[in-house]
């Protein structure tokens, strides 16, 4: 059993699954293989200061996602668009292209958690 | 990509693993396989009354949990106890015995996730 607070976890800037750096947007890994031995699946908490957008992109591994706080926009390549606050949770499947984007004025806050895929 | 929020899902009283029910504890299924297609793991959201125990318990899946609000107290059976709130995370590893208990005067809630375990 291992218990840590949010704010113990290193708050660094997020890049997409290809290396590719997102200005203004921070991650902390809550919940990993690396420092928890966690080898299902991880917990990251990101953070999305207003006016900042995470482009289209798409991996193999799906997305659970809680909404701590802020408002934000979840969208993808089909014209879906979901708006949500606190509260909401969004289910992003395995190579469904995603893009987010922070429509609030404070920071949008969600868990977004990421299996570790197996062989 | 599907949103809802967490009320719209129902909220069910909980039972342990073997099936035994657990009074006074709560769970809704925010993100599993039989609704989202979620195969590798499932969001669940726990709703703890006041005054009562979940007994100590487990099973072959790990837990990442994250506190949304009030007060409680995760142990296991080497006698370590840890007070959580709003923000703190607990790992719970494969097979470790956990118990929760809520010390607070409000509910006692919390997203638990769990992997869908591959043969």
């Amino acid at each position: 059993m291992r218990k840590k607070n949010y704010k113990q976890v290193e708050n660094k800037p997020a890049v997409l699954v290809d290396g590719t750096p997102v200005e203004n947007v921070y991650v902390r890994w809550l919940i990993d293989k690396e420092h928890d031995g966690a080898n299902n699946f991880a917990m990251r908490h990101f953070e999305i200061k207003p006016k900042t957008e995470v482009p289209l992109h798409s991996h193999p591994q799906d997305h659970e996602i809680y909404i701590l706080s802020g408002e934000g926009k979840f969208y993808n390549d089909s014209g879906m668009e979901e708006i949500v606050e606190n509260g909401d949770v969004i289910y992003i499947s395995p190579y469904e292209k995603h893009g987010i984007t922070n429509i609030g004025k404070t920071d949008f806050i969600f868990l977004c958690l990421i299996p570790y895929l197996k062989e």
